[in-house]
């Protein structure tokens, strides 16, 4: 099969590099990579798979003559028109499941820097002032991970050794989850009263649109961190901010943002006990590798004949 | 029995609130708490049990009149003069284990943050600049922790499900240990060698002071990351301003130096990849619970006529 890499650099990596991944793991197949938009409608012609984030899906289908499988980069396809592909019969997987280990790392470093105040050292250390200062301690603590998909499940197995309480907060708590306690959204201040600890890990839809609002933040114990690794638009932001300057909540990491970019002049920037994070936790070294790992099991499957695919949304 | 409170602060938390947790756990008892030097003179006449730092050795055990056990609240006890008490016929017990906790979650957090570049947020932050940069993960790296002790273990224990390979230094190899492999000291260039993070967390001995010098830092990969919780001696800080200043090795998460306090025109302070924390690694708002813990079961089991006390070093 004939596959075509898109232009495209993830985290700071090349494309190249990614062509080079799949190339070592399917060298009975053909990997093309389009460096120009010129290229890119060329090689679409003949290409069997196609493979990159696909942000101009029509143009794309426009010029295909055999696709049969447009393998996303990103974990969500929401910026994909799907019903295109759908429409026009070819197949569409997303990389869900490649941001486990960094995101969840981010996220247990992140509750750790707050407990343990490390950006204080930070400070203290600007100033060459050795001083001691109390500290938190996870153990013992609640955490409540709000989505209990690929990465809330990774991340409640790395806190599994901390001996926290986890509750899991998820659309359908009937499916239970790793850990110790699930709840639907209905029942979400329930967990948030009990709280020590938030970290949101869902996908933004309808219903987690704005889930931590004024309302929330009046639940939440007045200590309470939060981490957000899902979507900025998941933390009301006018609540957020006004939390953090009633003293309504403790230390807060972002990785994303509503809205995002941040604004120079946005207030969020200037507090001390809010980390920002360039919406940089799925960043790993190893993301193309695999990406590369998911397509190639699809590309052998469609060899095969099979339609069976893993990550398949279409 | 009658259990004397010397004057003692720890994390900043009053002697008091130590008693408060003796009293809790042994209601059977009575426990008294000396505010200064003449109460503690006083008191000690009468005490059976003596908790406390236990600096004044001498006077404390010429004053004592029926002591049985001093009970140290340090995890170390190379402060005291062994010799005495035992001679005394008094014997002694330590905190070891109150720190695995806290210090292992101190751990987990400064290899995270380093791998994350959390410092290169905050300087980021503080310019309100929103840019992504390329981060490592800690998955697939190998981490070697050198002691494994209680806080080593803890820390290997937290480490387990973040999917790195482990390697442990020690005395006794031939004691194994919870890391995937073991390594005696006179091995720990192998282990160094294959080393992306190095976790000192032995206690200080002959045999550990200055063990990562000059000939370390040449065998470890130039970006190998450093953490130091154990204590500052174990690293030649001549030889780690040297490696720093070329370039041999990564970031560096110090909770320990040498000298300790750093002065403030010491050099150290100024890179930006080293980070300094004032030796509150083994901070926690639990100290005093945990060693109330150890010593309400040493006073149970002294009161019951058991000799075989937890934590005993004489």
């Amino acid at each position: 099969m004939r596959i075509l890499v898109t232009r495209q650099k993830i985290h700071g990596h090349p494309a190249t590099e990614y062509a080079s991944e799949i190339r070592d793991r399917l060298p009975d197949h053909e990997v093309v990579h389009a460096a120009t938009p010129e290229e890119e409608s060329e090689l679409v012609a003949d290409a069997d798979v196609v493979t990159g984030p696909g942000s101009a899906t029509e143009s794309l289908l426009d010029s295909a003559g055999s696709l049969r499988l447009f393998a996303g980069v990103y974990a969500g396809t929401g910026h994909l028109d799907l019903d295109s592909f759908r429409e026009a019969g070819v197949a569409v997987t997303n990389a869900s499941g490649v941001h486990g280990p960094n995101i969840s790392e981010y996220v247990v470093g992140a509750l750790v820097s707050m407990a343990r105040d490390f950006r204080r050292a930070t400070r203290q250390q600007d100033r060459r002032e050795w001083r001691a200062y109390p500290t938190r301690e996870l153990h013992g603590s609640t955490v409540t991970i709000v989505g209990l998909g690929a990465i809330g499940r990774a991340i409640a197995e790395r806190l599994e050794p901390f001996g926290v309480e986890q509750l899991g907060v998820r659309y359908s708590p009937e499916k239970g989850g790793p850990t110790d306690e699930v709840f639907g959204f209905d029942d979400l201040h329930d967990a948030l009263a009990r709280t020590d600890h938030l970290v949101l890990a869902c996908p933004l839809t309808d219903e987690t649109e704005g889930l931590i609002d004024a309302e929330a933040f009046r639940t939440l114990p007045p200590d309470a961190t939060l981490v957000n690794i899902a979507r900025g638009p998941v933390v009301d932001t006018d609540a957020l901010l006004s939390a953090l300057q009633r003293n309504f909540v403790g230390s807060v990491f972002l990785d994303v943002t509503d809205p995002e970019p941040l604004p120079e002049d946005h207030p969020l920037w200037g507090f001390d006990d809010i980390h920002i994070t360039p919406h940089n936790a799925g960043h790993t070294p190893e993301y193309f590798a695999r990406v590369a790992d998911i397509l190639a099991g699809n590309v052998e499957r469609l060899a095969a004949g099979e339609e069976d695919l893993e990550n398949r949304v279409v």
